[in-house]
């Protein structure tokens, strides 16, 4: 990938110790700003990307020249409205859009780290970001934000900062991984380690490129996105630019050809290390385990409004998964409101073109920015 | 595999006519027996094997070693009770159990057939096994019966041959294989030729093995076998024999393991080039289209009484799709009967131990059979 240097990062010289065990210090934070701070310094909205995505949430990606993941959403006079409010995106540490990963050059053996990289959790994640916070100077954010696995790391940033954001929005997500999600990512991992261009990781140091087995573990995450019935009724068993089967294994059916482009494009963009590292961390994730099977406990020190949003037809983060944080909160007390969308466009739904969800988001922050500011006058 | 010449087959001398337009003739058909045929000839039950099956459903396979696919089902005193029912199972074409398919070696080259071998349809599956009627000289089978591919197969049979049988058994199938169905054979597929080692198929000419890409192929396909529920509460986030996270890419939870192990036994088992041309047979199976869109019309020749069940959690093949099949039956009066199994063990119901399934199935045949018999008399 070329325009490397237009990406915006700072250096974080401070040591975080990971959960591994392992100490790190002087990495780079790739991250991205839109809008404006306030003088008042009260409007900054720290938005968390999911497994794929990174810090180019709005505009065109100056690396992939395609437009930011969540472009639906943030943007003037969207529902992160950045002629209001100043959002944050960093990409996250094991990621390969700029932040320190296993694509990071080692400045002693002039190669990528590797798999030499530390195994990273959403904890890690979030306490690298917290430092984005120092850097703008921000006493505390408007809000967090993002779905799936940015869901996690709205969850886990405020466990672990309970009294830095004013509002959370964790959406699509869970507070726990399930055995299905760890065996897709697992499927995804192995895709990519059974590819003999994979090399152990060292495929750049060997000049060679598991682009075949990133791209299977690519379709296989795709098929998790979608919604049997929104599959259904996109593609059904409509043929591929041909007017009857050809009995024989190219693209028959548009499903298969879309498939086949999802995984051809994503290699363009995505690197296989960071790719294993990354769903290494969802697998990981399970809040409720850090607080000794009770939830609530995650939450217990924090005034955090919580928003929390599903999709009807999010079969890998489904709506049962989202209330059990609802429930946790409740338990205790906490300021939480809750909606599932309904939608057939499965756990992409969050990334897409959902009027309702993009709504329901535009006028909650709105809402909530009002009254925090009216109850201050 | 040792012991092929263990396998029993029949050689189907006339030519079959395959759905692609091709030809075939003088090929095998491996298939097993249980129990014995009467002397009225009126007690044959034929069971279809589902994708990775074959002809040994019941007792000791003697190329494996294993157990037999259905062994829950097929036996003494089972659901098909071989004391009573004579039990006829074929490998189908495309297999890798005695019968016509890849691995078949093409005595003008002495290679095996690879991807020259034609792509196969379930209605040539089906075709090729209504052979073994002439063979065992059965006017008309008591019963057809499979579950998943299996009973894609008793569909198209009934269709076929309207009255040769007089009950049919379909489970956890559908009568037109959906979108999702084919993003997972797809996804299957592209793991295997995406393996370096399957060499555009002729892997035992070059003496390679595409074995890692068949395990993924298997593992996101073993996947789909389960549902989420299950899935959770037999494995949940249960550690491999660890007592901790081990900060790495072994396998740390239990679904891990289970998953490397499923995709590691079955590659012993099963050949590659099987696995593309009948996960292909099974994308293009649409039953529905065959007959304009209007399924009834499969079935408006047959006086054949259909018993349909699917299972809760089965989300491959879920309830709705076998429904559609007990519509089309009822909107031309047939005789059918349905039942939903109420289980938390996904699509792999059928071929487990689940009580009210197998006691189903045997009080039905049992029933049916006695009723016939004594309406004879």
């Amino acid at each position: 990938m070329s325009n490397l240097n237009k990406i915006k990062s700072i250096l974080i010289k401070k040591t975080l110790k990971l959960d591994c065990g392992k100490e790190i210090s002087n990495f780079p934070l790739a991250y991205e700003t839109y809008g404006n701070l306030n003088e008042k310094k009260d409007n900054a909205i720290l938005i968390f990307h999911a497994l794929t995505g990174d810090q180019y949430a709005s505009g065109i990606n100056p690396i992939t020249k395609k437009e930011g993941w969540w472009n639906y959403a943030v943007g003037p006079g969207k529902s992160f409205d950045t002629d209001k409010f100043f959002v944050i995106c960093a990409n996250v540490i094991g990621g390969c859009m700029g932040s320190y990963g296993p694509g990071t050059i080692d400045p002693l053996t002039n190669q990528p780290i590797g798999t030499n990289f530390p195994v990273i959790t959403i904890n890690d994640m979030v306490n690298a970001q917290y430092n984005l916070l120092d850097y703008f100077n921000i006493e505390k954010l408007f809000a967090v934000a993002g779905g799936s696995m940015g869901g996690m790391q709205v969850l886990q940033f405020v466990s672990n900062f309970p009294n830095k954001a004013r509002v959370a929005l964790p959406i699509a997500c869970t507070a726990s991984h399930s055995a299905q999600n760890i065996a897709f990512n697992e499927l995804g991992r192995q895709a990519i380690m059974s590819d003999s261009n994979w090399k152990e990781g060292l495929y750049d140091e060997k000049s060679t490129n598991p682009d075949k087995g990133l791209a299977v573990a690519r379709m296989a995450a795709h098929i998790t996105y979608l919604s049997k019935q929104g599959l259904q009724e996109k593609f059904g068993r409509n043929l591929q630019e041909r007017s009857d089967l050809k009995f024989g294994f190219d693209a028959d059916f548009q499903i298969e050809s879309y498939l086949r482009y999802q995984g051809s494009v994503f290699v363009d963009r995505f690197d296989a290390n960071s790719y294993l590292y990354i769903t290494r961390a969802m697998d990981y994730f399970d809040l409720t385990k850090q607080f000794g099977g009770n939830l609530s406990k995650a939450f217990k020190d924090s005034k955090t409004k919580f928003f929390i949003i599903s999709f009807t037809s999010d079969w890998l983060y489904p709506t049962s998964e989202n209330k059990d944080i609802v429930i946790a909160l409740n338990a205790i007390g906490a300021d939480v409101g809750f909606v599932e969308i309904k939608t057939d466009k499965g756990h992409d739904s969050f990334l897409l073109n959902v009027p309702d969800f993009l709504s329901t988001i535009k006028n909650y922050l709105n809402t909530t920015y009002s009254n925090i500011n009216e109850r201050r006058i």
